[in-house]
């Protein structure tokens, strides 16, 4: 096992830069309660497609921000033009964050057998969701 | 389309730096007949599975050179204890090296469907190819 990433490193791989987009999700008092981010999955010819990734701190569970999180993504995308988005690594384990997907209309397209070594649950599948625009 | 990536770019994206492994096939005089590089397929939980890319020169085609990088990849992912290696984006239309994968014991776990425009075909998926190692 790596060590835990420092702020500094995970505040570079998560700000993404145009073209890509960062956001946050406040309550009426400014503080954050998650945030995501987006990007196209790949260059070139594979550039019409985003991904992008997303987190909710524990207090803020449960009341709708991933949702309002993954439609800001979905609107963005379909703004910008992209044609689908793909999720490469969604941790099978995650029950929520799968049915919540699927509920905004991504679908399970592929599974990594044991791709993610969950600190309690041992090795998990990562899934690959598929989502076409609009 | 975005603008074809030039030399500078293409060496640092390609050029894998420790812990991954950038390797070439060369003939006997030297020539570069193909190349590949492998690194951990993703951070932290799921750095137990490697990934890699390969390219071979046309001239050099069919005469085993895929082949022998592939072997070449699994031998070093072997060693270094890695437990699986997952291809993230094969082009559909490509068959030869979709056979290759599967004669070395690789299997399709995954499509995204049309996630590469190809500049013939249109839109061909990107297959998730997986390896069990050893």
């Amino acid at each position: 096992m790596e060590a835990a990433p420092n702020e500094r490193d995970m505040r570079l791989s998560w700000m993404t830069q145009p073209e890509g987009r960062a956001v946050v999700a406040l309550d009426e008092e400014g503080l954050v309660l998650g945030t995501a981010n987006m990007y196209p999955n790949r260059p070139n010819q594979g550039s019409h497609v985003a991904s992008g990734s997303f987190m909710v701190g524990a207090p803020a569970r449960g009341q709708g921000v991933g949702r309002a999180l993954v439609r800001d993504m979905i609107d963005w995308t379909v703004e910008r033009g992209f044609l689908g988005i793909q999720f490469n690594a969604v941790v099978a384990s995650n029950d929520r964050a799968v049915r919540l997907y699927e509920s905004e209309g991504f679908r399970i397209v592929g599974a990594a057998p044991g791709g993610f070594l969950h600190p309690t649950l041992g090795p998990v599948d990562l899934l690959i969701l598929w989502r076409d625009l609009p």
